[in-house]
């Protein structure tokens, strides 16, 4: 299995913190030494990181995680191979476009026999069965809606069955961002916090590493977290219910039709 | 104007040596300072970077230059913007998916007047003219052969008279790869050369550094190295003649029909 992570925010901020936890599970604290990526949206642009090589070991991490870019939307993923061997092209999140933005996606789980028509406008590079449900997403809602960017509220509507539909085929938790918003499936374990005025000081589980964020926030900043595990001893992280398809935007998860 | 570098190999080559003269371009000994961008194959995979920094002053060109990632196929570029402001989603190279091969394209020059219909199989996401070069040559490949890459005769045959379309609007150097080529189209500037046995020394012209291949290679080697100012002052680089399309595979050009 694999370990999810996702930040949404309303004014750019860095990862450095919770990247920081959440690698030390790529080989150290935890056993997903199977590759990495991460992937940052930028005004409409992305910077996308992969390596198939553990975390720990990366220089790429070791840069993500002295680097602060900030960003609003960051999706990022350590793997222990389940489906696909260990090679870069198997490594989250992946990258495509649609209706001129560029769409991230992460997967934790293994899905069976799923092996979706794929017409090609959306097709996998690698083997993994996390890329394939990527594929399919997209080209399920670019055939429903053609080439015109829906509605938010139409387009959770459309979403919710189509992940429903895969989780019928095993574990599908799963991140989906196209730079405005994150999508967050939970289909059997994800968690979320929301950080915001007054901020507290937070630890991290993985590593003896603390901060205040007290110290580097403004009152306005709103940053929501979401994660497959806690990534801190002393916030309460809250339980996504299974079947659970959450929006956040603005760092804060949003009521949905 | 930008600046231009690709690199083709019949064996996984890192390229620091050819990165480090070039990035100094990037602010230093040339005004390319609006972003730079690099993609490295990996098997089926791209490790993909960009900046919108100017690559002197990138901690993620500071990582290239340091860390020798070994690819067969490499396309880089420094920015130096003519249409599209400073921003990431305008950083070359782009990358999008085509027939389950991920696709790398950078662009040298400037396209007047250059509208093509683009259907919505491939969309810009940023606001330059090379994006959306790459989004019609790509759209116009899958409407010519459908869901099947053709030999490598017939992607030449298309892709010839597309990018003599395309250039007809103004100066249209460009790299393009899907992994397993390079191909490489000259409009009004660009050079190449191949190093194999015996390798000699080469020195940077922009950069006080010296390398002797012949140190670091084996003499099964063979790497061609594709760019718009040659990079080295005692190297013989060979001038591409204005409308040329090259194609490049394990490290040698090819004769094509």
């Amino acid at each position: 299995m694999c370990q999810l992570l996702g930040m949404n925010c309303n004014v750019p901020t860095d990862i450095v913190f919770s990247f920081t936890g959440f690698a030390m599970r790529g080989g150290r604290t935890d056993h997903h030494h199977d590759g990495w990526g991460i992937a940052f949206f930028e005004g409409a642009g992305v910077r996308h990181f992969v390596d198939h090589q553990a975390a720990i070991a990366s220089p790429i991490a070791e840069l993500i995680k002295n680097y602060p870019i900030k960003s609003t939307n960051v999706i990022a993923h350590i793997r222990k191979a389940t489906q696909g061997h260990v090679a870069l092209e198997n490594c989250h999140p992946f990258v495509r476009e649609l209706w001129g933005q560029y769409w991230v996606f992460a997967h934790n789980g293994d899905l069976k026999e799923f092996n979706p028509l794929l017409n090609g406008a959306f097709r996998p590079v690698g083997t993994t069965d996390s890329e394939r449900a990527f594929c399919y997403i997209l080209q399920q809602l670019r055939a429903r809606f053609g080439e015109q960017r829906p509605t938010r509220d139409d387009l959770h509507a459309a979403l919710a069955p189509l992940v429903a539909e895969i989780a019928t085929h095993g574990t599908f938790n799963m991140l989906l961002s196209s730079g405005g918003e994150l999508y967050a499936h939970c289909s059997t374990r994800l968690f979320y916090l929301v950080r915001q005025h007054p901020f507290d000081t937070a630890i991290l589980s993985d590593e003896d590493v603390t901060v205040d964020f007290a110290q580097v926030t403004t009152p306005d900043d709103r940053v929501a977290v979401i994660v497959t595990e806690p990534l801190t001893t002393n916030e309460q992280w809250i339980p996504f219910a299974p079947g659970e398809l959450k929006l956040f935007i603005d760092g804060a998860p949003q009521q949905t039709a």
